[in-house]
């Protein structure tokens, strides 16, 4: 485990990215990938793919390049997500909803255990084969079901509090849908998921093309 | 322009990261931010921090650090997001409905201008104050909203015929929520929001921080 907390954080945060297309290109049939086309599938040179991999120790070949199915299962094994990981998710909303119906996740590993919710109209109805649970019953639910992740898709007038019942329940890692930046202790891991910053990249993507046209 | 299409890619990627976190200090009522906290913030360098921005000239005064509002105001500049972005939604199932309760994408500049489903029992509905259209009626609406950019929630087996859709309609950028690789011409920009890969993210740190708990 030692060398995984040495990775540089921005070759640590690449990681997934490659994880991502190696996914979609197995998906595709693809037996082999080089690291000139994992680098052009992610905006990368190919020295920087080879040198982030080379972190991690050496899995291609000379002029074969990586085995999609190989370099995947180690990609899972260094980023710690070859095993199962109990997530429980705070809010029913329509956020909830969609992740509650996102099958990916499970295949990923990542399975919602339980949903909690503080609308009485909405704790006891069934979601997804979930039945909601009263916010009242977080912390034992994170207790009893050894939950590691909380998935916060609450509105943003909620998020202080849910954050706070999370830590006391001894949660390790948020993942953040409210646009509310969490105040938690450091060793509790936070990733915040910010739809109009994926917008902004899109439309600065889009007048970088267009600067581009210009110049040609 | 010349200037932006000139920036590393990694580089670009990170403005927005800066833009969020300039607009969670000004928000909190913070005037000045320095190189040092920006980092902090975001998990890089001071000296990061001041190389990338230094791309698009000098804004920091030193022993002051960056003027938030002023900062903010560049950037939005340089991204190109100082000004409107009409969108259109394809989905109206529950991640369409969140983006459109989404009041965030509007103080953005990002307003969804019309949403198009192809469920008969959806069209003509009215969600969050808009009409849900007919798909058919996609290539029109784009050209008469002038929109630039489409956002596609739908179900993923319809997500290619609906790439092809918007770029028939001439569509400049898609923001693709579905789990899909979509294949469009290089000239139309596409950014994927997959929540999987923030979980797998957020795993990450968290086996990086207990691998970090071993060594100390």
């Amino acid at each position: 485990m030692s060398s995984r907390s040495r990775v540089p954080r921005p070759a640590a945060r690449r990681l997934s990215l490659y994880l991502r297309e190696l996914k979609l290109r197995a998906r595709d049939g693809s037996a082999t990938i080089s690291s000139r086309q994992l680098g052009e599938a992610l905006g990368l040179t190919d020295a920087q793919v080879r040198k982030d991999l080379a972190h991690f120790g050496h899995f291609g070949q000379p002029g074969v390049g990586y085995r999609c199915v190989d370099l995947l299962e180690r990609l899972r094994m260094i980023m710690g997500i070859d095993r199962a990981w109990p997530c429980v998710l705070v809010g029913a909303g329509n956020i909830g909803r969609a992740l509650l119906s996102y099958r990916r996740f499970e295949e990923d590993g990542f399975e919602i255990k339980a949903v909690f919710d503080r609308s009485r109209d909405i704790v006891g109805t069934t979601i997804a084969g979930h039945k909601v649970r009263p916010i009242e019953d977080l912390a034992r639910g994170v207790a009893s079901l050894k939950a590691e992740i909380g998935i916060v898709a609450v509105p943003a007038d909620a998020a202080p509090a849910v954050a706070a019942m999370l830590v006391d329940a001894r949660i390790r890692g948020i993942l953040n849908f409210t646009p509310c930046r969490l105040d938690v202790p450091a060793a509790i891991c936070v990733r915040n998921v910010d739809f109009s910053v994926a917008l902004e990249q899109l439309a600065f993507d889009v007048s970088l093309a267009a600067a581009q046209d210009d110049e040609s």
